[in-house]
């Protein structure tokens, strides 16, 4: 089959002929893919960013974000049948570690992740398990939601951790309407009743926020966190969901904080970086945020049938998926890139 | 009055004689004070850290973890009587604003510290409000848990929130055994079934840990985080609770961290500094903790009265206040330093 | 001035001349009332079924739903101004007591209820205190938000409760579509994404729910529990907010619940009867609702001025009470009835 | 091998022979028993009262309640190896449904509950699945804590649930220190800081109950309620812990409740029987509570490999099950009877 290979760190990754996977254990399922994500993290497992954290071989296939048919089961598995429409979540889990046993599917303590530590999506064919795959409706075309497995079930989680503290007359800043951050608007428009505001470096991401129910739009031009403490009556806001996690936006978010609020890490690559003084006077938290549990995918596939969250795409044939990471990478894609086989 | 004020910052305070403090409305309270803690902020006060936060105009009285009886009390005063004996909160609060109609006292938007931006208790007499005074048995000696209102309110308000997910067979590891450790040692054994790792500088301070309670004792020599690790079988803990805030102790605890861990900052003077993708790849959360709420005073006064938490303390008259805290900085006191009036 | 008072149990109350209430303690306002809602409870309480447990000394005003502006304040109140828009809490609450000091102020245990108890506000004026006031912008006219000052703050309340259980996915049974039932199918819409099911005997209140964005109505017909199973796909619903709590409703409520559900009882009249085995074997909860706390006040008032929440509501005169309480006793009235002075 | 079976309700059980269950799906784990617990819900099945709810087909095993070693696995289990301890989770879950996905084990939409409705543990060897084997330290003998797999269990689950009311000033009454409210007051000495009340017919059980760290034994002699009330300062208690749920306990258990309390229904056989107008005067809420989840059954592992739980038990070799049987029946067995194979 055809698949997306990274060869070397810092190099581009090969689209080229592999062995198609095979069923091997009672619970394998194999995914017929339908439409892959390209994710930031994409590009910075290409720079070698996670060539530790991971300690994948190389050669070996991309994509952690993916959708599809049923191609094949192992002989214990019941729950998907050949054809069935499915999205796949990123984590593949023993389910019987603690934090399986919890419903707490991302901190499995013998997961694998494919397309991080194994092989990926950016191929016809992907490798996962029955605990792994959630049924969909037939009406559902893969390629249309795949950017809900990862980029979706990131920011439905963070805010769904977020939604407990975002009552009537509380206000929640978005910082970046980007691939997860769209999301995230639409997210919090279907689960809280909290005034959003949106905080992003492009006009148009601004603009796109607007049609998804943000009720304010702040260029990051210098002037947002006066503009925040304007809006708050000057206290700030009750929860930032910081969709970017580097550079100045991790400072400028802090500084958007309420006393006793809370600030959720979802973008990474900077530095998080507070004086404790500031931590205790004022009583804020931080919380971390990885992609979420297979119940929470579930929950946001709920939300998409019933219209409640619409992507913004941009399709590529598998073929071309360096076109998509250089668009991702330059910034110049709109919407999630999605790479069809 | 005799009491203990700040007149320049970075200079020793002076014992001098004050007018008393008069009820000027409907729900004063004027407590005599039969002891007044000395708090390691008193240092940072004195040194000038908190000049701008507080804005307090120099000369004031010191002193915000206070003890005493009722002296005289407003026309609208009816939770206490002149005679009872009473701790006194530390912050008076509106009552009126959101976070005081939720109970959550520090967080009140008009309120006053005394002893940090308005006079405190290191005097004779205190001022304060109906809102913030808790009767107790007149069986209890004020200078005997004076040091409950700050010390112990804190350190019960962080191990409250640790609570929830401290579970049989969880490990929750203590930074600091000082005037709020031992303390909060004695909370996490009163309120949560789980292990108790102890770190500290002081040999003494891991001794008296063990006889509260600690499971294991680890002395801050550099080897403490592998220990931790040995302890927890190579995970790390679910909670740190850090009662240092500074110097090493702050990036030592961190990587003490089980994954979805929470790290709650108490201590302060340094600086949290961690890197975003650290944060989310493991899902680990901050949290500010400032001094408790009223509630949690009463409770922790119920662990008191039942012998569950007991102090350690120091005691010196008033007019020896700077003994007092010479002692503290110079890190020859053992317990938490009481003036008595 | 004028006031209803009601004088014999199982009579009608009289609109008659009395005094002015006045000032006498530092907190008490005075609110010149600009709409008094008329309640089930006030026919219950009319009918004695209060009689004991208010304990009230007959003539006294009814009236425990109320808004207005504030006509006159004690010394110490600082948090409204005579002229101020004002909702009024039903509650006067000591603001000591635990739960007072735990924003949970229903359960203060020093409290008065006016209209239950003391004087209420079917009147041109009524006396409560600061704490009970909400000052509302100046463009609201209380005669057409005094509704939720009970009957909205009530259905808020138990809404409240029920969100953390209601994730996108989830189905929610509203038993009764009148007063409170109508106000709260439009929170359950603002704070929650699950899909609505309104039972009800009347086919305008259904048609009433439809338009406020129910997602199924269904007459109570015989046929609802069947009908509940039926769109949940035979396991009943996560949560069921009983706005009845008299007669069948209440077993046919019981009937729709979903293993690990929660029963929700807001109205009231009848009989809770389950055999513990049916309550264990399922694992089942059942919550007492009472009227909300004075933050949960606050937030509808915010759901209300973002027009999430609107109240259909029918004016009288003051003087034309009793033919406003006849109006609801006999069934013909639509939405809430506001006696305005 | 040797079993217990039950042919035909309303008579004794059978010891007799059969085949042995053998290895057919890839997670089976066969089990050789090292004791079974005989449980109350055995005579209530033994009577025919679950013959509809769990619709099991006569002859089959009974037993629960049980622990043994590991004698054979299927070919995908890893988990658990031959020879190992284990204590049984009771029921047989699917792993795929949301609930199990939640970690709710109990409300599993595909369980099987051996000794309900499948072949149970009154064996020699019981056939169950990898997802339901707690591995246990080899120290621990099989037959001195099977009872925590049910008994031990749902107890637990209960006082978890509890838990987060306890604070410390808070009084909780447990009703009935049986099998169930023995473990069920250990529980709330590891987990809670609150005062226990513990009400029981027996004076041993009282006895007993004194040892285990009960703050306050009362005889259930009709006097209860009323020492409950002066306990409780006229108020009644935070959370009622009923491990009786028939005949006057549930009555008088509600009459014990406090405002806005919660009363945990574990035991059954009776009916619980409120006004409504009762549940939302004071806003008390009922629980149901089943056996816990598989998380719950490790944590309860610990405290008891801690010391903190200890259990009561007379043994019995499994040929006298129904010498056990009768003693349970007949209110003479003290502590909880477990078979020996």
């Amino acid at each position: 089959m055809k698949a997306v290979r990274l060869h070397h760190y810092g190099q581009h990754p090969v689209v080229e002929k592999v062995a198609e996977p095979e069923i091997s254990t009672p619970y394998d399922v194999i995914v017929r893919i339908g439409g892959a994500g390209v994710c930031r993290t994409d590009l910075h497992i290409i720079e070698g960013q996670f060539s530790q954290k991971s300690g994948v071989i190389l050669p070996y296939i991309l994509g952690h974000e993916n959708a599809g048919w049923v191609h094949a089961v192992g002989s214990a598995v019941d729950n998907v049948a050949i054809g069935d429409t499915v999205i796949v979540h990123p984590q593949i889990t023993c389910g019987f570690c603690r934090s399986c046993r919890a419903g707490d599917d991302m901190h499995c303590v013998r997961a694998a992740f494919p397309g991080m530590d194994t092989n990926g999506g950016m191929a016809e064919f992907l490798k996962t398990t029955a605990r792994s795959v959630v049924k969909l409706s037939s009406t559902l075309a893969p390629a249309a939601i795949a950017a809900l497995a990862d980029a979706g079930l990131t920011a439905y989680h963070a805010i769904k951790k977020a939604t407990p503290m975002l009552y009537p007359g509380t206000k929640v800043v978005v910082i970046g309407a980007g691939g997860l951050g769209h999301i995230g608007i639409q997210c919090l428009k279907a689960l809280t009743p909290a005034e959003i505001i949106v905080v992003d470096r492009s006009p148009e991401a601004l603009e796109l926020s607007r049609t998804l129910g943000a009720d304010y739009t702040l260029l990051a031009d210098g002037n947002q966190i006066a503009q925040v403490k304007e809006i708050t009556d000057g206290q700030g806001a009750e929860a930032i969901i910081d969709f970017v996690g580097e550079g100045s936006a991790v400072d400028d978010g802090v500084a958007m904080l309420r006393r006793a609020g809370t600030y959720y890490v979802v973008g990474y690559g900077g530095q998080l970086q507070v004086p404790t003084i500031d931590i205790i006077s004022t009583e804020i938290n931080f919380m971390g945020n990885l992609v979420g549990t297979y119940n929470d995918l579930t929950e946001l596939m709920t939300l998409t049938l019933e219209g409640k969250v619409t992507l913004h795409t941009a399709t590529y044939p598998l073929e071309a998926a360096n076109d998509a990471i250089h668009a991702l990478d330059s910034g110049k894609l709109r919407g999630r890139a999605i790479l069809i086989p």
